[in-house]
């Protein structure tokens, strides 16, 4: 059992930035993510995209905005389940929670913060009417090891960045890589298409365009795939393979969340702005763009904010009765609970005469 | 008679930021401050002191927080009045507002948004009894252009970095100066106490410890001080001078503000969080340190946050029954004003048959 003081779910920029906050306050954190690192859409979705509308940062790329947050939160030495998603929340006699990941890992806090972003990402599926039969079984959604697919055949889907690489990449392990996409245009970086081109020209990725894969063949793993053209005249291709990575992206689901006996609006958890961002389940507070309340911005910013009061609030829940001063950082600095201290240098007091 | 979309009270972090989040929404400001320079208390009483809170930066010195805001607004061409308090604030038939200031410029706006922090910084005064008699006829508290005492006999009082700067600086400028402080320390930075104790040794700088001024004589201007001894033995000392400089820092008032009908609590207005940070008077808006709602928290960060939500309330004021669908900055990126855009890179659509 992980114990700690505030229990995050969500690693994004809000949940990390909790971190700092708690810490102020001598609060201990610890994290749960389903992805396998820190920074959530940022680091998964757009790491090298800039952005423009964070205070006092003219442009910053979302992958540093991540790195600048872990090296801002790292005195306070947060724990990190990562790669593994909320499941249960559970209440406990004393008042406290305990979360339970879908691998069975137990966290128990009195405080519950949800900055779970716009859900858990989780691949699209393309309609395949038995493709469920064949996930874990030559169907996978996610390249998570490379190697799985030496010397295999494989069929990868998709027309972005993401199917290009991997068909690019897997060419030096697979025996063979077909790609294909519904439209002739890809949407990728301009040298992975001209790479990915390139390849298709020496017969190294077979390359399917204005096609779609619409049925998976087998007994018990996957045996084949047909390709059926847009245009009806070319008909249909059928494949031999051992393979099938349809790569269409992730799309945010609030997934098993949503159970929690939440009041959930529009897709999105109803926190009380006025006071502390709580929900309707006392100690369980939601943050960040999985929040909403009358006004609400879904801006990076507003979960920055929102994370520094619900963090007073989680105090006194922990410390019920114990007052709380609080001391700018620009005077009392920052004291690390690795016995790190940043501070401002002191003025000098000298006499003079 | 200056005219504007958003009239900002205030060039501090949060009236700088409120410049960006309402160029997003194609609305222009304008900002009045009584500082001579934008930035507010980070570029008055301590821009080189680091702040360890504002989100992704794990430290970052109070005047670099500024530049970073000055370049990040630049493409919005917004307007500044500096050097002149915010005075009278008149409403018109038409709705809109007439702000004047302390040196009779208008300005005219349907917004008017108050980020005036803990106030307008006013020099801290020397009790003694006739000191208001010789303002600008000799006595000044603060000392805008050196050359003013170019070959005149000076007297500084103060034991802070300010007092010690500006004695070594004029042993240069003035004929003679001299240096009062109630203490034997002083609190500056170590080269500054040293150099003062050098120039002291060598009699550059007339060192007075352990006194006061505590009269002033003159017809009309100022021709001479007392210093008074802490110690009693040691009896006054009447120095024949031209110029008076108490420097004890500044201090916060909010100042004509307070007159100006809106509701006052602990030297703050008060504002409704749950919605927009609007005041009780409609049009005008108060964000940042100088408000004050249930849970409030004086960070920078929350004014930055504030500006955020007050700017999309003010566009509804400005533009009544036109739909704002706000867009990321990372996806629409940010068009300025001066015909500048930042944008992140665009995916490329190839063919690649």
């Amino acid at each position: 059992m992980i114990k700690t003081d505030i229990l995050i779910i969500g690693a994004g920029p809000t949940g990390l930035f909790t971190v700092f906050e708690a810490g102020l306050l001598k609060l201990k954190c610890h994290l749960i993510d389903a992805l396998p690192q820190p920074g959530g859409q940022c680091s998964e979705i757009y790491p090298k995209k800039p952005i423009y509308d964070i205070p006092a940062f003219p442009e910053i790329l979302a992958g540093d905005l991540v790195d600048n947050l872990m090296e801002q939160i790292k005195p306070f030495e947060a724990g990190f389940t990562l790669g593994e998603r909320a499941e249960t929340l559970e209440k406990q006699t004393d008042g406290s929670y305990i979360v339970t990941t879908n691998k069975g890992t137990k966290h128990q806090a009195p405080v519950v913060v949800i900055a779970g972003g716009l859900g858990s990402f989780e691949p699209r599926k393309p309609p395949i009417e038995n493709i469920q039969d064949f996930e874990d079984k030559g169907v996978a959604y996610i390249i998570k090891d490379p190697e799985v697919y030496r010397d295999k055949k494989v069929v990868i889907a998709g027309g972005g960045d993401s199917a290009l690489d991997w068909a690019i990449y897997l060419t030096d392990v697979a025996s063979e890589v077909s790609l294909v996409h519904r439209r002739n245009e890809f949407r990728g970086a301009l040298d992975s298409v001209e790479k990915a081109s390139e390849l298709a020209k020496l017969g190294k990725i077979k390359l399917f365009t204005e096609a779609q894969v619409k049925k998976l063949y087998g007994d018990e793993q996957l045996e084949a795939v047909v390709v059926k053209h847009n245009d009806s005249d070319k008909g249909e291709s059928y494949l031999e393979v051992d393979n099938f990575i349809p790569l269409f992206g992730l799309s945010p689901k609030l997934g098993p969340i949503g159970n929690w006996g939440l009041e959930i609006e529009k897709n999105a958890i109803k926190v009380n702005n006025a006071k502390d961002y709580q929900t309707n389940l006392p100690g369980v507070f939601a943050i960040g763009d999985v929040n909403t309340y009358e006004g609400k911005l879904k801006l990076i910013l507003s979960g920055f904010h929102e994370a520094a009061i619900m963090c007073q609030y989680a105090y006194q829940l922990i410390n019920p009765g114990k007052r709380y001063v609080m001391k700018y950082t620009t005077v009392g600095g920052v004291e690390g609970f690795d016995g790190t201290k940043k501070e401002a240098k002191k003025e000098v007091v000298q006499s003079i005469a």
